[in-house]
């Protein structure tokens, strides 16, 4: 999962590097750390559904499914634990992702299954802590009905 | 509500522990404190609207509907206050909700009763308090016509 | 717009006053002020954008449009002022709204019109200033293609 | 893209300092700087994805597109740089955008040639870094299946 480590030629490590030279280094927000800088260890995402039926389940791109979209711009390896709520039961997980350094992975809830798979057609939440800080975003594609549904926001920040 | 109090094999509790023992506890961010960890106190939804009409009234599933989507990661149960405000008149509430230790709870609000229904086809806006952090994200689904439409964000916490 | 000012017998005055009496009272997070409590007084929307076509032009419910949902939590009347930018011309306004203590307002910006009304199929941005705090959320339901669309998310806070 | 230097009649410009100088500036929030008053120079977006079908491929304004909302609020042009990143891959970039002083850009993902074209039906994120503070929204016009579905979220802001 992870890239080649040698920085190519247009890599946001370079390109960072020059940008803060020249004029954000100057202005940049005194108040804040580092870690802030690059995103946060522990996101939650209240609403969790996978809807059990799609237009067509052959057609994996048109699929419902939900995702966490995990991004990691720092130069380290991402560790990210993912826990999972419910309305009647104890938490499920940890589920466990490596995400490499500059890497995104758009992570369907639909795929996990270790420890155990996350039933359809019911309610659930997740908590994601990584070791680096990382930016998730909460998507889900509902394709029931038969047209599609789309909805998609920020999840939430508990550093 | 609550589920069962002692510890079951996969908790989050369990994990939580595990995993800050390791990497995270070292490098956290020193200037959050223990609440926030877990959620806050106070969010506020400004959008509401429930349609008053669905594809298929008989199909709890895609009956038009507005949700909040509450995530109790805490070791404590929350209890939860709503109070609802429209546009031409005082708030309604409190509706009081129950929300177990370590528990999700997806609530529409056209289950709301007590003290009063909430209107349909009628602006209105939201204010949730509960007892201990939490993390909350607003979704509607709207099945009007006659294709569903989704939409969510986390709410805006006021703590 | 706005409504009696005498406490009716479950606003959310009466609420909060016996609320915060209880127990989040004790536990609140002393490191914000009681401005945040209730919102923001500065806010912006970058994206903004009327489509022109609606399936049904003449039911205003599923008509295209695009709404700044206010909620003022406070027992103050708000004065808001909204200002919209444009790629390639000056911003337009203030658009001057009154917003009352405890109501929300679904502002579509469809119906703006002094000082001059927000052009369709166009892209605009929006800057909302109140005189008390306020939360603001954004909405577009578009219509256009011809089943509807929805998209929101709290709107960004420059407080 | 910069706009007239000049200051129109009905400026944001000329608007904020009226507004400031009746009530807002005398409650403005003290614990807060100058700079995030107007937004943030770092922003991400973890989803990314531009679907490789629309309904209609010759109708621009209904193709299938991502695209980041910009705000400029401040009287100071701004100099965007944004850098993709990958599943399999170094990141790309820098894409560079100027935007205007007091303007807003509602840029498309599908419109980046320079250094190279973003791949469809491809999973990215992106990082926005600007020279002064802007505010940033993330939306995708998906029209594949054939009706379109929309999805909205303001950015994570990393300042």
């Amino acid at each position: 999962m992870t890239g080649p480590r040698f920085p190519p030629s247009h890599s946001f490590a370079t390109t960072r590097r020059r940008f803060e030279g020249t004029f954000i280094g100057r202005r940049r927000c005194p108040r804040v750390s580092e870690q802030s800088r690059f995103g946060c260890r522990r996101w939650a995402i209240p609403e969790g559904y996978i809807p059990g039926q799609s237009v067509d389940p052959n057609d994996r791109a048109l699929i419902s499914h939900e995702a966490a979209c995990l991004l990691n711009p720092t130069d380290d390896d991402a560790q990210v634990d993912i826990t999972i709520f419910f309305e009647n039961r104890e938490p499920a997980g940890p589920y466990r992702i490596l995400l490499g350094a500059r890497r995104t992975k758009h992570l369907r809830f639909n795929d996990l299954r270790d420890p155990e798979s996350i039933p359809r057609d019911t309610p659930y939440s997740s908590l994601i802590e990584s070791s680096v800080p990382i930016v998730v975003q909460h998507t889900r594609l509902d394709s029931r009905n038969p047209y599609i549904a789309l909805l998609s926001t920020i999840a939430f920040a508990l550093d």
